[in-house]
């Protein structure tokens, strides 16, 4: 097999949401009240929604530009690479990389709708409700609709309400989404925790539905952060393994025991981890039940549980790839994470190639599409020939596709580097007011 | 080779505090300050100290139980195995497991001698310093002295004070002491961040002896807690990869830089999961210095950094044995984790052998003690002809040692088992009160 040969789907990219998304779909009566992007005096961007603003319209969206300038927060749309929320650039990108599929996690939303959430603990369960279903519909009939074939739909979930949160995964099913988004620990977001039955009619809906639900880091317990000293290096190195922890939850807790059919995927979590978790949990397993008197159904081993359960994926991962036989080869998937600064675009298939080395020609094909195709249900060869998904077929459509590194496109520094490198404080000061604040009216609306 | 061959010495074991050992090395104006066991009326045990209980005689001291009873906490040392405090039942205990060497943490004084550090803070430097050298002295003397090449002796920090800290490691350096015990996140004790120049004299000391620092899982943070309601597999299963955090923290500290000679060691952290972690840091290190200017002194890779620096170690760990060419060969030891609930004892030759199992002659002694040899300046055969060190040769002294598991022997129970499991809600309820409280004077003294 060949490089050029691969097909390749991403399970975890993201959008930075354009400011027409809310035309079509929020009904008549809501649509005043939806949110909508305000261009600032000072050139920035932000949401306005229910009288607060959310400046991050493109939270580390920073492909395509110079490494040097990776730390410089976006503020606006107009610094973003066109991809990052133009559906037509956006399949550009994905062909120059060479990647047919992609699955796309929202930006000013939250990873699971928080920002819905809020308004609706807030007792605006009805606009908070529409805002979500709008996004869901948006994402799936225009993002995903658009270019048939070329994405695996994602919905959001809302989150404060579990049997709304079964409606949800029942009503986009139909419309092809078998993926919705959760948190790896809700009790970061003030909600129970993975060990509660408060959540059992959205893991139901997922089971009865097939629909996976993805969870990507940060989702529950945000970055992992060190002392404001600490070179930011560690936040960004430590924060995928946070899902070690969320693995463990999962598979000690009863889900997977009352939903047998029920699937979730660890998103940007990397795999490199997993072979020494599982064999982790089998020890401690096999060590402690006797006191603990925790068991799995049918005398299974944990290492069992998470292999029918627990789908992975990596964006760089060598060693993961190493002990594949160790993870599980149905278990294991591949990203991308455009357009975030730890994306391999567009040199994807180079990269992966590289941690590729020596598989069989029957195992690259599982990790790089087969397992994703599998577990979402998503049948890109229904609207595609397949001979035209490989890397080598959609990078020869991309050959017009500007992708010179660009510099001073803008945004906000990191704080004042007086260590002389940027540190988790540096991070932490310049992302101060980058989520919702009250709206600051010193702007053009 | 075979397994009877192997030569043995764990890096992380633990002591439970016998009653006498503070007669010897407590001055005398001191003497009527230094803790004492006090049997209470129900049966109980508690060290008592400046007025305050520490009730934990022997944290998680199972060894010896059948695995039904883990679960019961020992509250008076007639509870525990006499290995737990008595030498001479500890060195029997070691001969019955094959074991050489052990390096032994502390229990009551905590992992870095908090115990004291709280006096120090409360404005008693003079009684602090003094009943910490006390136990170090008992430590080095006593315990690690009786049998001569039996132990590699371990000193626990000042931890008030960086150049008192520095004076300890440079006082017990010539009796032969070359490990001091640190905390993984020092900011959860209240010290400041391993990002600090405060603990500069400290590392300075550590460097110039050749003292290890060695930092156990739940040192600085604690054990990794989750939801009350969670199994408590899963705190027990995830709290050894705390260590990923402490290790990213440390490689990308200025300390190593600083203080080329330093080495620190993560005890009972594991070792699967660092192929993986290497792998990751040389990535975000390569895909992010450009903006983050953290460079490393002749442009390093900060996967050479920890193999030239960190030291690692495990209980049982195929997984990292089969990566060990992306760990380095030279940092792994080995650990027995007597007498805790996870430790391999007594069957620790036939567990490690098992994941041994393709190594070569050359290479399985580096793991089981060369390396630890090396790197604590621990020199065994000094004392003892290295065939009379072969796991095969201290078991055959250990015949009459009765390794029958015992049931029955007491301890407080874990919570309610309310979810028909233990949770880690349970394991908080029972260790309510383990630690320094008032002194609860229905006692005998």
């Amino acid at each position: 097999m060949r490089m050029e040969d691969m097909i390749l789907v991403s399970v975890d990219d993201h959008i930075c949401e354009p400011p027409d998304m809310w035309q079509q779909h929020v009904p008549a009566k809501w649509k005043e009240r939806a949110p909508r992007l305000v261009h600032k005096p000072d050139g920035s961007d932000v949401w306005l929604f229910e009288g607060k603003q959310i400046p991050n319209v493109g939270l580390n969206a920073v492909a395509g530009r110079a490494p040097e300038e990776y730390g410089m927060e976006p503020t606006a749309l107009s610094q973003l690479r066109a991809g990052c929320y133009d559906i037509d650039a956006r399949i550009e990108d994905m062909n120059a990389n060479g990647v047919l599929g992609s699955l796309c996690f929202p930006s000013v939303p939250g990873f699971v709708g928080e920002l819905f959430g809020r308004e609706a603990k807030a007792g605006q369960r009805e606009l908070a409700i529409t805002m979500l279903r709008a996004y869901n519909d948006w994402h799936i009939d225009e993002w995903c609709g658009k270019y048939p074939g070329r994405f695996v739909p994602l919905a959001i979930p809302p989150i404060w309400d579990p049997e709304e949160m079964a409606r949800e995964v029942r009503r986009v099913a139909p419309k092809g989404c078998h993926a919705v988004t959760f948190a790896d620990t809700p009790g970061g977001l003030g909600y129970p925790s993975l060990h509660s039955e408060h959540w059992d009619p959205f893991w139901k809906a997922c089971a009865d539905e097939g629909t996976v639900a993805c969870i990507h880091i940060g989702s529950g317990t945000g970055m992992n952060l060190q002392d404001p000293d600490a070179p930011v290096e560690i936040m960004i190195a430590t924060t995928p393994a946070t899902l070690l922890n969320c693995a463990t939850e999962l598979v000690f807790s009863s889900i997977f025991t009352k939903f047998p059919a029920l699937k979730i995927a660890l998103s940007e979590g990397g795999i490199g981890w997993i072979p020494y978790l599982l064999e982790r949990i089998d020890y401690v397993h096999e060590h402690h039940h006797r006191w603990t008197h925790h068991e799995f159904p049918g005398g299974k081993k944990p290492s069992e549980v998470f292999r029918e359960h627990v789908i992975c994926c990596f964006i760089d991962d060598a060693i993961g790839v190493r002990n594949r036989d160790a993870i599980g080869i149905d278990n294991i998937t591949w990203e991308c994470d455009y357009p975030h600064s730890d994306t391999t675009w567009p040199n994807a298939p180079e990269i992966l190639w590289r941690s590729l080395a020596g598989l069989s020609d029957a195992e690259i094909p599982k990790i790089t599409w087969q397992n994703a195709v599998r577990h979402f249900q998503y049948d890109p060869f229904k609207h595609i020939p397949k001979e035209q998904c490989t890397v080598g077929a959609l990078r020869a459509q991309a050959k017009h596709v500007d992708l010179t590194l660009v510099r001073g496109r803008g945004g906000k520094k990191p704080s004042d580097y007086a260590r002389g490198y940027c540190t988790v404080g540096d991070i932490m000061k310049q992302m101060t007011g980058a989520f919702s604040t009250a709206f600051d009216s010193d702007a053009r609306v």
